[in-house]
């Protein structure tokens, strides 16, 4: 077998053999495929697409790549959720200490923030003492004393994945379904839980920016997952708009102890409270209404929170902070961000947002670029909102005057003011399961 | 400017400007852009195509990247001759010395052969003493006082597409019109000749498998020279079957001489002609018809055969061996190709007899293979004749006895002998010239 008879095949559209698969992801893997083949092959895939069949092979060959964990030792139905990555999307936060108060293991393990969208990690290491990089043992241990527990990914986890989506992202080929399933999926597998969730962010601050490709990725997602006898649920929800009124990392966590406290923004309990019954749902917990009303529980009587608490003590975390959050370390500079006539709030535009966030030094410009944990951006308005000339729209935080200046201006020039109030896209717009698509919209 | 949004942008199928097509070629030129950008690049455009624009700046970017020779110290309407590669096409050697002998200079650099074609410069090394490597100055005194001169590509000639060429060769991209296209015509634009004839060899033994890409391959490199002034005809001619009855090196010399001697096979005769009258047309020495009969007339007088001897001496090579054939090297083992059924010749497959031809020396495998100038095959017969059991077909010489039956038997799997008389491509099958295409099939 030759690359080059496997570049040419797919060049011409042809559909690949397993074992042709898995000499492109084992040699590129091992290093005896140069970078420049594999990007040829690359861009082939982006253009002419997989089939379902290549697209599985190319998941479980992926997933064959490295070390695989193993949950079985933990009683009950492990649950997994994943986010394709949203600006201001702490869901993990809050759904996996739902669950866990509902009965349901979680083991997540999480990555860091880059580019415009933010890392569940990031987010927590934001409490002081907060440990995120669990041995393996510790990680089991939390989980089954605990509930639930948060991890960083750890090292040989999916290494073509790593290999490969570094290549991507120099070739113009991140943007292709099969290739972004088969990077999602082949690590849900190889993390062992026994079903999982997906929310597929779709809009303007999403990978995903229109309604169908979120929907053609969720569909391949979830027959990647029947495929591999896990069962997949996949949501698409909005990401036009950032999610909650809080992006960055401590106010996200802030943020988060809201919801579960039974305050905050309507819009993220909502997505929260969806996100956890399909959570349950999948666990065998009963109908999703009844799922629903668990996870409304669980905050109403606060065990929620009690979970989360539980958790970030265990991993060294200082649980102060989440009573009395000025304890949480504070911005050197804020700026208010004030609007400049009367009218309806029509976009707050999520990538901007993110980007943003970014400058004001809450997420990673480069690889290994320090955090500012207190930096970010605090909405006092909502999408939909009437204001009036100079209300405070929002917040924005930084830790010098230089960058919260750009920070604000960036985030300025996504917001949109009008005198007419447009149609918002709405929260929760599909559920794919392996039954069918269930469209909101 | 970026070579992400660069491959983005042809990824997505659109067309990219002239200043992003220079920024690719320089900086993949100069080692700026990686392999694997380039190769990413590369394959975007084999699969979703360059416009005629796209293609024209291409070429032009591609000429720009290296040195380009100024012929205008040379008088008269100086006509270069380009064919894309065939199995025993020794054209060049007939027709150059033809187009001198009619009053026509020619300055013609040529290459060396790779895979299963052969090259011009190869084959005029097979005679003792030939120097195919000269230094401008000798190559303009050449032109000057023969009328005609033959050198092989001096170092710094398009860079540009050495490098890419190489990349190409092993990421599968070779195959696209406007790669190929712009290869091409950078490389005769660069050498300077006033006007370009075209050679688009078609069928199992050539790039260009298929009448219809072999067309729109003419058409795209006419379209190149006339966006750059310079006057350009293609005819494609059929590389089906080998050309003439010798395929190998001093096998192809001495055929070449029994053209211009007036002897030979008459296919070749034929294509030879119609080539140099092209060439004469476009140096303008009359219509078509009158510059055919210019071509024969210099073979029946002896005049072409007296300028390539007066070449081969000029540039150090032994004119002895142009009249007595003997005295070229002699192969050390031949077989004999002997029919085993009677019947007629319906194919000799161009391809597998290159193959044959690389595996008895005459080619070579690798870049750095010695060749064997002896090797090659004669044919005895020609296709669509009547064959009896046991006559001969060809025969086959080597330096070895291994290779000379590995090679004979590469070649009789590509000869089909059967009752039944099938029908044989025409010789030359279209004409394309910026005024349109003319079709002979």
């Amino acid at each position: 077998m030759r690359a080059y008879d496997i570049i040419e095949k797919k060049k011409n559209g042809k559909e690949l053999k397993a074992e042709e698969i898995k000499f492109f992801i084992d040699k590129y893997t091992s290093g005896e495929m140069p970078d420049y083949q594999a990007s040829a092959l690359l861009m082939a895939i982006c253009i002419n697409g997989m089939t379902k069949f290549e697209t599985s092979e190319l998941t479980r060959c992926m997933l064959e790549s490295g070390e695989t964990i193993d949950l079985s030792d933990i009683s009950g139905v492990k649950v997994d959720k994943h986010s394709t990555g949203g600006v201001g999307d702490k869901t993990t936060l809050i759904v996996s200490p739902i669950v866990a108060a509902c009965g349901v293991p979680v083991a997540k393990m999480s990555g860091r923030g880059l580019g415009h969208t933010g890392g569940t990690i990031d987010k927590l290491e934001s409490i002081p003492g907060f440990r995120a990089s669990l041995e393996r043992e510790e990680f089991f241990e939390t989980i089954e004393s605990v509930g639930f527990s948060i991890t960083s990914q750890s090292g040989n986890i999916v290494p073509a994945d790593k290999k490969l989506y570094a290549l991507r992202d120099v070739t113009a080929t991140v943007e292709s379904i099969p290739l972004i399933a088969s990077s999602i999926m082949s690590k849900k597998l190889a993390v062992g839980s026994d079903c999982i969730l997906l929310d597929v962010k779709t809009g303007s601050g999403a990978f995903m920016k229109s309604f169908d490709s979120s929907i053609e990725l969720a569909k391949t997602m979830v027959d990647i997952g029947k495929s591999n006898n896990k069962e997949t649920i996949a949501v698409i929800t909005n990401m036009d708009i950032p999610l909650g009124n809080a992006v960055g990392n401590s106010l996200e966590v802030i943020e988060a102890c809201e919801i579960l406290k039974g305050r905050g923004d309507g819009s993220l309990r909502k997505v929260c409270i969806y996100l956890a019954a399909n959570m349950l749902y999948l666990a065998g917990k009963g109908s999703l209404s009844r799922c629903k009303e668990m996870a409304s529980n669980s905050i109403k009587d606060g065990s929620g929170f009690y979970k989360l608490r539980e958790m970030v003590k265990k991993q060294g975390g200082d649980t102060d902070v989440l009573e009395n959050y000025e304890k949480f370390p504070k911005a050197k500079v804020s700026h208010l961000v004030i609007s400049d006539r009367d009218g309806y709030i029509n976009r707050i535009d999520a990538e901007k947002c993110g980007i943003a966030t970014v400058v004001l030094g809450a997420g990673r410009e480069k690889k290994d670029s320090e955090i500012d944990y207190s930096a970010g951006v605090v909405f006092n308005k909502s999408i939909g909102e009437f204001v009036k000339k100079d209300d405070v729209i929002a917040a924005v935080y930084s830790s010098n005057e230089d960058r919260c200046a750009k920070g604000k201006q960036i985030l300025l020039s996504g917001i949109d003011i009008s005198p007419l109030k447009l149609p918002v896209s709405p929260l929760i717009q599909a559920r794919v399961t392996d039954e069918g698509i269930e469209k909101f919209i």
